[in-house]
């Protein structure tokens, strides 16, 4: 009997990456079709998160659906390219009026193919909405714009779902949505009940918090509409396979979601950019099939029993003990 | 023409310290009176922060009162000790109900203290409330928990001020106050005029904030009751003076308060373990005054038309020719 | 067929502690004798490292000894107390030349106490020497004196090892033995072969250091003397339970012994602060025992072939097959 | 009477840059002719260190030199591109042994260029070589590679300087030359005199070393052949404007290389993703200059004094009177 669970990835997992120094690419470019193809070949790989618009202006929606039915993929979510070059200086916070009237045009454009393929919510990643520099920004104008940006679309489409993904900082020095819970108090401003949080597993380690409780607080305010997960070393977004580093922690934030009944994708934000990108994506799904064995195992009561009296030693021996098997 | 801005400190300040190496302390214990007289002997320091219950319990409030009226302090907060040995496992968030019960009764003591000293906060900082280890805890009950605490104090007290002084870690590896977004989001829950937020430069400096940023948002929400200022590496609560290391954030934090038309006392909320306690004290106050006077003359129309178009390379060089002088 | 693995621990494991804000203790005062009795009771312990004066200036070593005995204990090495009140600014370092040689003499008297015991070595962990404050210290004589400190001892007992525990930082922001390669820089400058390193597991990992690597460099330098593990978040030394955090690199750490043919103690240096001593020991060794079992269990030919070529794919499913079970 | 200090910039400094997010990147590209241009009208630049090799295939070294001579400027070094796709595994410790060779060979043709121009040495940076997960890499032979790739070149041109510049990451997760004791033991290893250190201010605070620490120890060991500046948030290699974040810790970097006599350029290594490539120049610069300023007011002996007794409160205060005149 297998696995109940679906699994998704972004489908930039299974694109080839540059950064300031690689500028020739780790490896040769591929387009969005091949990507795809790529993703079919991961063994239990049911959506993908992808980016618009494409890289290539002349693919079809058509031509990216006939791929995706060919892989047996659907669309989880779609995620506007805000990050690029025009919104080097932020798309809701840049100075120039115009270029955040650019950004909220290409959101609302992502909307569109939302709907076209049925997914289920727009990710908005605006890395590059924050700050460098001491005295750079009035934080106060920074903030709002940052707020007033998301109201503005969430209030175009209330028929969807907006997900907001937090994250510390990169490209920019600090990012204004920065942790799980400066985006709940502007969640909480908007006041409208489409817009939510995309927890990722490690922006949320690397930016000081437990995954786990931030799962659990974004739970709490009927906010954590989606998530994905990777790994690394608590202080950069190295987007590591899953569980490679930190496994333990990974359990903890799946059993959260399992006490809260949350039952959605476990999607992988992974950056494989010296490792085969199908076989990045297998080893993360192999051990997510291990930590669904290991919540079926793991005895929830005494979990309980021990957290109510904070009893690190006997939570940590059960936790080992699900995971682990004999160890 | 000298300074208009008042200055206080932590009590703590002038006291010997212990830790888990030098368990025979840094210097011969102090006495909360010799403290005072201590901090008398700092150059411009008008109030101070004093802990609560009293290491010596024979020690009266009368008594007290004569050494600060002898050294020309007031008191501006009382800060119960709620992260002593019986507080081991949490003060709000303690398995024991007693102990919660303990808790809220030291401090609604500390308030009673505040009244008779005519200060203006219970300052709370549960520095015990958190967790250490992956499963140990229930986030959802933990942080339901702190919020609880929290709330039925100032109910309890609506002519008083409570100010919660969060901090991301130590003595805890993870406290549940930790942020100042999340302090807001707790705030919030509460809903009651006089519960705020007092901001410690270096816990939001370590906690990966900028500390601007940080005051900005408790003043946008109303919460920035009080704030003390130290220094340190950005991955401790070193408690080092203030400016010996960041001074331009420094700087850009004050610049912040004053352009926000924040005017309260300017405390220190300095550890100075090895060095002489008043020359430490003297050495922060002056560096504090030099920051006072390069806002006297920064430009800030200037500056606020870089921020306006988040130009760092000209808001950089404002606020160097300010606080560096011919720099 | 049990484990034919030798554990340890330091005497400071079953001890309650202090810190700068639970001044009162975590825990009544624990005596000498008591700890042992206390480390009598762990399930697979074999041997102590004790630190030295006795705390009870009365205690007799015979005393020591007998308890030791009564509990199936030896002694792997003494630990001097070089870090108290009077060396609070520094032991090999500190700018007193009477507290340098007040530390000399300390060590010195330790060195008779590891004859005494036929222990393996000294352990010189210099917690206090180093600096907090930028221009604090000339860099160029702190350094030298903590070489100078050490060869002596060194030359003075040639009958017995000193190892060198380093650290980054704590209770100084900086510690001048801060990394594996400093330490070995040192060692090469004082070219005895009686000096090593103690790693500390937890010191490396938050250091930034690979345990791993940090291990096998110490190995090729032939001064790997002797190791202790724990666990923490990367960015202090929270000494938690081995493996609570880490497992993945704690299994590499020991796979990287086992590769080099290093057969010595494995120890813990976890601190307790709010669990029971016996209790955290105890889950520390189970793991550290299933640690082994993976290492029996590991195909080393094929790490070996996927180490070759940086296929960390293959290298991580087979650690992890090892190390999960079926996982 | 103007500053008789040299100032000098990686050309990068005037390039633009793409990251993994803005793969348009920050800007239209810019051809080294152009980079060129516009460090000639930063107001105080003498020399360049120009990577190898060319982006362009058909640029002459004559067209370099030529464009050189007429903005007034000179190559201090040469920065062979051993960090792109080919070395996405590594340089000096590709598995591949033909990449290996290939890297030897451009470093080699680098050499020729570094003789062309007169310049001072050729630049290692080995951002390729390192690991990215636990168990990737046998760290025995890893770092046995990394020796003798250096010690090869060194052996094959000793006419000529070669440069390590130490990073503790980006764009591998783990550098092996990641810090300034582990690069000193591997030239310690290689034991030739013309292997030294290029120190980089920036690598160096965010490592956790004290950068004037740092530099006084390659000073020790003779072998600080070359350094550069920048700043950051401790947390990454930011490449921000000199002075920006860290002003205190640049001040006492610079004390302790007139302390010691040591006489080269000041150079820049900043990456401005979203300033004017020149303006950020000229800032930082201005800077540099109220540092030298500074270095003249300083009491040298006053400062001696205080650290050798560790006194930072004097120390503090003296460095901050010269630093910020009246401060």
């Amino acid at each position: 009997m297998g696995s109940k669970q679906r699994f998704g990835a972004g489908i930039w997992h299974f694109a080839t990456y540059v950064d300031r120094y690689a500028t020739d690419g780790y490896g040769p470019p591929r387009g969005l079709l091949e990507m795809i193809d790529l993703a079919g070949q991961v063994e239990d790989l049911s959506v993908v998160d992808i980016n618009y618009p494409f890289a290539d202006p002349d693919l079809s929606l058509d031509a990216v659906e006939a791929a995706l039915d060919k892989n047996g993929l659907s669309v989880i979510g779609i995620t506007p390219e805000i990050y690029t070059r025009r919104f080097a200086k932020g798309a809701f916070t840049n100075p120039d009026p115009g270029v955040r009237r650019l950004a909220n045009e290409m959101i609302n454009d992502a909307a569109n193919v939302v709907r076209r393929f049925g997914a289920k919510y727009v990710k908005l990643w605006p890395g590059q909405d924050g700050w460098d520099y001491p005295f750079q920004v009035d934080h106060k104008e920074l903030w709002q714009a940052s707020i007033d940006g998301v109201a503005e679309l969430a209030s175009e489409n209330s028929d969807l779902q907006f997900v907001i993904e937090y994250k510390p900082r990169e490209p920019r020095v600090h990012m204004s949505y920065d942790s799980v819970a400066r985006t709940l108090l502007a969640i909480e401003k908007i006041g409208l009940p489409n817009v939510g949080i995309l927890l990722d597993f490690g922006h949320s380690l690397y930016g000081g918090e437990s995954p786990a409780d931030a799962a659990q607080l974004a739970i709490d305010y009927g906010r954590l509409f989606g998530m994905d997960v990777n790994d690394n070393f608590r202080s950069w977004d190295d987007d590591l396979i899953a569980g490679s580093v930190h496994p333990i922690e990974l359990f903890e934030f799946f059993y959260t979601l399992r006490k809260n009944g949350w039952e959605g994708v476990w999607q992988l934000d992974q950056f494989p950019f010296r490792e085969d990108a199908v076989a990045a994506a297998n080893s993360a799904i192999r051990f997510l099939k291990s930590i669904e064995r290991a919540l079926d195992k793991l005895d929830f009561e005494a979990m309980q029993a021990a957290q109510d009296s904070h009893d690190a030693v006997t939570a940590l021996t059960l936790a080992r003990e699900a995971l682990f098997g004999s160890a």
